[in-house]
């Protein structure tokens, strides 16, 4: 860097981090390198209005952007990433465009299962327990004059006769034969052999002496866009030991992975995709490490990883080009990975360990749906289901054992917390669950009982159902003047009061904003035009439907009946709907857990029939019809419709 | 090392070739470190006698040993490995302790094949042409919004419709899938696929712009404990390009590679095993140097290696320890090796080049064998077979379509041209050829048509019988005095003198002594031996025996009748006697030829059932029977009896 250019000391508050900028870097850049986390969609380019943050000392170089409220400017507010520092600066930021901290709720709960089997998610659903990664404790006769094979022969013939598997499929690096004699001979004979499952081969990754077989733990991600979820199993009990989540660290380059794509891949020489790389193994293995650190093990003591994730992510985890999974026709470079040695991308587990990786479908869906989806047992399934993920995308399947397909809407992070003004996921701190009573009190649930900062993706779907049930908006999602004080005028419009500022853990009043209803409304219309167009295409109607799972990261469970109330699912006896929350992290759960599992999952994904909706004539003019409360049709919502207009819609 | 120690210089002639020494290190291990090559069959251990060398100038401590004639010790003569410098010395190597250089002969004659099959030793004999690496020109239809199946897909979608393999099973390294997405749309989609088997997997090694199907090599080896032969194989067309040859580095430690199992692991600190591992290596390295350089390629250009070896070198190159190779019961640390990159073991040609070894039997049944069998498709055979292959190690296999059992006898190398004082190898120089006519004429034909300078196997094969036809040796194979001049004393007892020293290129009388005739019966006696015990233990007579497989580094064609003359082989009509040269290497080309025949040689591997001779009390009873001209029991050889008694036998 050259000699004469200026360097700041940035502060950032209340996080208490410094850092040395060079001149010309952006606030938003300052905050990257100091590792404080700023909410920012739009990925830098002063378009989403996400990274506002206060400047209380120094001086800036900051632009005039529409973003900003006249007194936001006045209170020395300003956008992260259109701001340059032109002296040493002291900035704070606001709760609102912190990246929230604290433990993310992970709903995904595993049914029972008969000894040597593994629950899925529905009742009944099953897996043998028969991990990728095992280990196989192993008596072997000593050879004499009569019966004199080699060592490396005893042994895969033993294993052979154990796993049911050809002689000529079992492998093993040289390091393991060079060691093999020794160990033999040192253990008795008595031995525990690392087995796993490598494509159409199994290798022994390594042998011990003595019974070792039920020393065995293994790694599931859930590679999100918004979240990274790992967990820790004893692969040998097939037990879940313990689930750590964090923020996928890319979001500080956009909260969109479209906007991830664009940068990682626009800046080639810079290395962009490295870096997006780097930031997500780094996250996998901060996980690793808080798990095993809290558990007692070794990071070496991991012998198995297995991620799942949107076709993006896994792209940004192995390093393989996504750009052209933005551009028509769409293209990923790989559906399904080839098993590879977790170090080979610089995740620090036991040097031998694989990393599985579960298949995708299409550019817009990934191994989260197909390990959702044998989450769900859905190819096992005789009923027509439907199976629906809603995270950043929506992505949903329509099928059942003899025929699946699938589609991916744009439905936006709104569900997620996202695109928001007060959205937040589901963390400390989040409304969790709402109600509104008939004369406008409200009752609210926040995650860890304590003063609310936001709301998260099961609060908003039930604040929209209220609100509509209330009469507080109309069914075009608008708000309806002097229905209540709590609808008020704003800056940006109306907006609707949740919390006041006393009440709140901000000091700032909690709101849902007419921009905010949009964005949920949108974002429900995607899903349930999806929905619809699948179906049109299937030619079949929704009452056809049987079963709907609902799986995502909304936070505690849903409620499901408001799913209908607002329109994002077609009506149908609720009961036939059940919230799953993360299939993708059972997907890859099950899949580590049950060779039968993961073949479950490579089958699905090569089963599943892709509709693009982008090419879809009929998708555009169900979006446009969904974009209203339940719906423009009241033919699709009969009764929800009758409850509206009675005006005694149960709000349990 | 110390500071006032002595550091002497030695120079050894007539390969002018110079080297410092310390002091105490032997004149056979400076020898070493000057990379000239001494014979030595003991491993430097004083027994052998072959390292004699020539004291020309300097002062050395060279004990006693009665192994050195007088008048030899009063020439300067001592042994090398036994003799330590005490100033700088002048050494000269004389011809008979030289490894001899220049072309080895390599027989291995495939047979005519048709199109789109590759020949083996045996007429008729075809596998198909599909080798173990392969390219494929592949033309794939660009993707559109109808057709988006992901890159790494639509290629395996491409190879498996053309190969007939399961998609799971195709697998490729992140290298290729990162680089995939631009090379598909750089090439227009027309590109070239190396497709390498990986155990039960098919790997894409590589991907190439448009059509390079055509440019594929690969080398076949024969890792021998004497003699390695690298054959360059053009893998597209099938077809042999060229051969080269040279002698296996490792004979400094030893001509018998039991001796260089105990130079290697009693030398564990001293990372014994690790330097036979490197030499092997290196020669290997060297060989394919000299293919590729002489044919205008480069390393990195041979895509694929197979070798094929006794049990011990396979150890050696692989550097798996040998150590319970030598010790009961004799158990190999691995009979079949997975396939590995060439490259982990130091050779060098494309990084990603696989390294096939053919799969052994036994300690002492190797992948020379199964690889030999299959060259002759011994199981495919309806008749009843012999196969049996002659180095330092004698195995012989007999059996045909429905079973195989097979043995090894300890032949010693004399047939190579060891152990025989002027044996050498087929190369310029030796006689390979040899008849004496009733009055005691010699007629001989030398390898390129000079002097020469040594008798190599078909050679000595030759002498045996005609000494016996002419009376000059009795059925002991003991001279007879006085039946000619050519038999004379010498300082150790009778000798027979085949060549005039004026006559021969060393300027020295070309002898065989009554030792010499000692060993190779000892090594007839041993094969004849071996085979008796197989047919005893499978009840059957040599009568019922159709055709016999004699493969070995003999040199040129042998003379089948004398083989049965000497009693090497059991008396039968000579036309089932087949001659077929290095079936090794021909099994090992065969193997990377085509995955048909690399099947079979695993699958020969798992069928031959092994009987160890060391354990089997008739085999020494045969033995010592054997040790006869042709045999003690005049009822096995009642043809070549007859023809003795007459003394008309036949010298074609």
């Amino acid at each position: 860097m050259p000699k004469d250019n200026h360097t700041y000391k940035i502060h950032f508050l209340p996080e208490d981090k410094l850092v040395d900028i060079e001149e010309g870097i952006t606030v938003l850049e300052a905050a990257h390198k100091a590792e404080v986390y700023i909410s920012s969609i739009c990925g830098g380019v002063a378009t989403c209005g996400k990274c506002k943050v206060v400047v209380e000392e120094g001086r800036v170089d900051s632009p005039y952007t529409p973003l900003l409220a006249p007194e936001e400017v006045a209170k020395g507010y300003v956008l992260a990433c259109q701001t340059k520092a032109l002296s040493d600066l002291l900035i704070s930021v606001p709760p609102e465009t912190r990246l929230e901290e604290g433990q993310i709720l992970v709903t995904t709960e595993a049914k029972e299962a008969r000894p040597g089997m593994v629950g899925g998610l529905v009742p009944g659903l099953e897996y043998s327990h028969d991990p990728l990664v095992k280990k196989l404790y192993i008596e072997l006769a000593p050879p004499t004059m009569e019966d004199s094979l080699a060592d490396y022969e005893r042994l895969r013939l033993a294993i052979m006769l154990r796993e049911g598997i050809k002689l000529e499929c079992l492998v093993a690096e040289l390091g393991v034969l060079k060691a093999m004699p020794r160990l033999l001979r040192e253990s008795h004979w008595r031995l525990t052999a690392t087995l796993a499952d490598w494509a159409g081969t199994r290798e022994i990754l390594g042998l011990e002496p003595g019974d070792t077989a039920k020393n065995l733990w293994g790694v599931a991600v859930d590679v999100g866009t918004t979240t990274v979820v790992a967990q820790l199993l004893d692969m040998a009990s097939a037990r879940v030991i313990d689930t750590e989540a964090s923020y996928n660290s890319q979001m500080k380059w956009g909260e969109d992975y479209i906007q991830r794509i664009i940068y990682a891949t626009e800046r080639p020489t810079s290395g962009g995709l490295d870096e997006m790389q780097r930031t997500i193994v780094n996250d996998i293995n901060e996980l690793i490490s808080a798990l095993t650190l809290r558990n007692g093990l070794r990071p070496e003591e991991i012998m198995a990883l297995c991620c799942s994730g949107n076709t993006a992510m896994m792209h940004f985890l192995l390093g393989l080009d996504p750009t052209l999974i933005r551009k028509e026709p769409y293209i990923p470079t790989a559906n399904s990975i080839p098993p590879l040695r977790a170090r080979e991308l610089g995740i620090d587990i036991n040097k031998k360990a694989p990393l599985y990786c579960l298949p995708s479908v299409a550019a817009y869906v990934g191994g989260d749906i197909t390990g959702g989806a044998t989450a769900i047992g859905l190819d096992q399934q005789e009923a027509l289901c439907l199976f629906i993920d809603i995270g950043t995308n929506g992505e949903v399947v329509l099928g059942n054992k003899d025929w699946m397909v699938c589609c991916s809407a744009s439905a936006g992070p709104s569900f997620e917390g996202s695109g928001v003004r007060h959205g937040m996921r589901a963390a400390p701190g989040a409304i969790e669950r709402l109600k509104i009573t008939e004369d406008f009190q409200l009752s609210y649930k926040v995650i860890g009982n304590r003063n609310p900062r936001g709301i998260c993706g099961s609060g908003l779907l039930d604040s929209i159902s209220a609100l509509l049930c209330s009469g507080a908006i109309n069914k075009s999602g608008k708000f309806v003047r002097g229905t209540t004080p709590r609808v008020r005028e704003s800056e940006e419009g109306l907006e609707f009061l949740l919390v006041e500022g006393p009440k709140s853990a901000t000091g700032g009043d909690i709101v849902i904003t007419q921009a905010d209803i949009s964005n949920l409304i949108r974002s429900k219309a995607a899903i349930y035009a999806a929905i619809s167009t699948l179906l049109e295409a299937m030619h079949m109607k929704a009452t056809d439907i049987q079963r709907v799972y609902l799986a995502g990261g909304f936070g505690s469970y849903l409620d499901i009946h408001n799913t209908i109330t607002i329109g994002m699912l077609p009506e149908m006896p609720p009961e036939r709907i059940h919230f799953v929350g993360n299939s993708s992290l059972a997907g890859s759960r099950l899949s580590l857990l049950s060779r039968e599992a993961f073949s479950n999952v490579k089958e699905i994904a090569s089963k599943m029939t892709y509709f693009d909706l982008m090419a879809n004539p009929h998708f555009m003019e169900e979006f446009i019809s969904a974009n209203f409360l339940p719906h423009t049709n009241p033919d699709e919502f009969p009764t929800v419709y009758q409850e509206l207009s009675r005006g005694v819609k149960a709000m349990d």
